[in-house]
């Protein structure tokens, strides 16, 4: 069966909600279509949520009926095929949409490492189908021994979930020495495991799983160290690759560090009549414009809002600045942000760096009801003195303060200009004026480059 | 008798405390003495919370003993007269410091308007001294009546933490047809109005007193219509003017719109070795670079900063940008933050504005638990898309978000790179990426520039 549409657009996530709500305010007559490869999709970073802190994990549904009912046509279905020549898709369900133009929009697919055993029964990828998580949290919250692997965001959210079903014992795998070390410095980091820890969540650290016990079912794992633990479910949360397979067999380019799509300025691939958004899409970094693996909804989101506006002709004239990781995590009311780069990966880099901290409390005086830690950390350029990372830890105002320093990066704000940054305060709400935590690691860095 | 030191700090508010820290740096081999004009003072925007949420009123201690630590002299002493040609400074003790640099960071008096029977006892303007504070927190608590004259900032939270005491009953008298108008447009003001009815204060808005009631202690006020109310105690929260007499005194250059001390990009005063900081030094207007008359702690720690760095020699090289009101506020629960221009101060200044307005949950999926209403409103400047002013409402993460907004106004952000933000997203913090405030606010006003 052959359908005809102006805009086609293969995925419903983040990424081809916003592709579609922003392509439809900006080319109001076009006919837009939305492929959805599964009945029911989720909000990604509400997964772990849904295990539980949402009592019905159908409350994370990613819902595109809002979509139907500004005229954009949803079919569930998936491309298999992409025949550029033809400007044809063809599809699982053996229809053949042809398009004006055409964003990509089909995500990632999670990593499921070569481990002996890790076909077996009860140890599950995280994938974006609600059915599939559905079951998934209905054998969790049976209870039992559950290993988490990968101590990266996924892994520590889900474990500080899981440990809220009494029935269960929660065991954090990771094969570096900490968690979160992709997005944080050591003295965060080990905020983080302290919190797990506090939980009852075993945190192993420095582990390597070697192979997953069990005959037809996991049982356990065994570590390269000869450990090994019981298991009744194991949770896999390595991370993900793009999802290029369509786009390779329609010949469009890719990029060859990361394996994304390759994207021009206003996230057109190498064909000009086809946009790739989201973790499909390759990226650069903000600060060497070297390939990057960043993989967020909040970027996904960027990407389609430029996508949309400018699928028909260029509207929306940007520089894109490259990629900076913006991420905050939660953890039993522990709030850690990260932005940019770590003193880690700027040492890795090259970058010459000085950096400046901050510890003080989140209200003022500190003995106003409520009141908690918040830490800074603030990363500058030696010489230049721009602002190029930053990390804080603290509670729920934590979650935006991460944005003003993401905000800051973003604009190449300079050391100076934050010490004598203009901020609101509040008794309730922030540190004191005369200790407000990025002012104040702002000023220990300079003091440190005097 | 004679004092002599090389740098003299008048007042030991947030301004004077930056002051001397900032000196301590930058010139650690010089004697630094600080003039406290109260035995003991207080943390200024805290001075509400020691009516209801701080049990003890001394938690609110704006503390010195800090300074003293690193070698500050402090004195409880005050300036009288200031004499340029010789440097020194005669104080109310009779001393006389000589200085090499002198720091004016005297502050700001409260506004006590000329209405008949304003002496009269259980009348309270807000003055920053603990132990008239502490009487006035006995007297407040003790129950009764309690007219709250001012519906700005100080104000509004009077009102919230009064009403907190079961024995009081309060009403709020605004001369303006409606509360915080100043910073905030009606669609925020009438959040703030009905959040107080909820909380039982009566509030009185386009009302004016004409006179208080009562022999030796007031018993009542009247109002320009007839009314008459109750009151055992008044209190006086209709803003303050620069506390600018010595400086007069001395024949230093005074701004002539506001009032404050007129002061160069550095803090120099009119007499290049007397800085001014804070509530008593004038300021320029960050849009228009006017005379304006904001009075933050915010504002007079950068500004104390820039003069502590700079006493000397011109270390730290600035542009004064001017000063933009970023201000937070907290009722019961509900966070109201304002950065820039309103809608209302953006048309009076002559301003062609587009705005841009969202409105979400501060968590998502929205059924998390804690998740809470969240509104952003956003002005841009209609053709060259900068962005103005913006104004938020919602739970305590508002009260950083602001800062956001705050930033993006100081780095001249246009509404194309708030609408494609890098920014963190995360369930327990913060709207889903797809609905993130300030890019959908962002969002809505390009739509309207199309």
């Amino acid at each position: 069966m052959k359908e005809k549409t102006d805009i086609l657009i293969l995925g419903a996530g983040p990424a081809g909600m916003i592709s579609a709500l922003t392509a439809l305010k900006y080319y109001p007559d076009k006919q837009i279509t939305v492929l959805k490869s599964v009945a029911k999709g989720v909000v990604p970073c509400g997964i772990p949520y849904m295990f539980s802190s949402l009592t019905d994990p159908e409350d994370n549904e990613l819902d595109t009926t809002g979509l139907e009912k500004k005229r954009v046509r949803v079919h569930i279905d998936e491309a298999v095929t992409l025949e550029r020549a033809k400007k044809t898709v063809l599809t699982l369900s053996g229809k053949e949409y042809s398009y004006e133009k055409l964003i990509v929009a089909v995500g990632s697919k999670p990593i499921v490492p070569p481990i002996p055993g890790i076909d077996k029964e009860g140890i599950y990828p995280i994938l974006k189908d609600m059915e599939y998580l559905k079951q998934m949290v209905e054998k969790v919250r049976s209870g039992g021994n559950v290993l988490v692997i990968g101590g990266g965001f996924i892994g520590v959210e889900f474990a500080d979930e899981v440990s809220k079903i009494p029935s269960c014992k929660v065991r954090l795998v990771e094969i570096l020495p900490r968690l979160l070390s992709r997005s944080f410095d050591p003295e965060f980091s080990c905020e983080v495991e302290e919190k797990l820890r506090s939980r009852g969540v075993e945190v192993l650290t420095g582990r390597k799983v070697t192979a997953f016990l069990g005959d037809k079912k996991v049982t356990g794992a065994r570590f390269e160290n000869g450990e090994e633990f019981a298991a009744d479910r194991v949770i896999l949360g390595i991370g993900a690759v793009p999802n290029t397979e369509l786009a390779s067999l329609g010949g469009i380019e890719l990029r060859k560090a990361t394996g994304g799509i390759w994207v021009d300025e206003y996230m057109r691939t190498s064909d000009s009549d086809i946009f790739a958004v989201g973790d499909c899409a390759g990226k650069r970094d903000f600060y060497t414009h070297k390939d990057t693996s960043v993989m967020l909804a909040s970027t996904a989101t960027a990407e389609a809002r430029i996508a949309g506006a400018n699928l028909y002709s260029l509207k929306v004239v940007r520089e894109n600045k490259g990629t900076i990781a913006v991420y905050s995590t939660y953890v039993d009311g522990l709030v850690l942000g990260s932005a940019g780069l770590t003193g880690y990966s700027a040492d890795k880099e090259g970058f010459e760096t000085i950096t400046g901290s901050a510890e003080g409390m989140d209200k003022h005086p500190g003995k106003l009801p409520g009141s908690g830690k918040l830490k800074v950390k603030l990363i500058f350029s030696k010489q230049s003195g721009t602002l190029m990372g930053g990390q804080v830890s603290g509670g729920i105002s934590a979650g935006e303060m991460i944005n003003i320093i993401g905000m800051a990066i973003q604009q190449r704000v300079s050391v100076s200009e934050l010490e004598t940054l203009q901020m609101a305060t509040h008794p309730f709400l922030t540190a004191a004026p005369t200790k407000y935590g990025i002012v104040v690691a702002a000023q220990d860095a300079l003091s440190k480059m005097r």
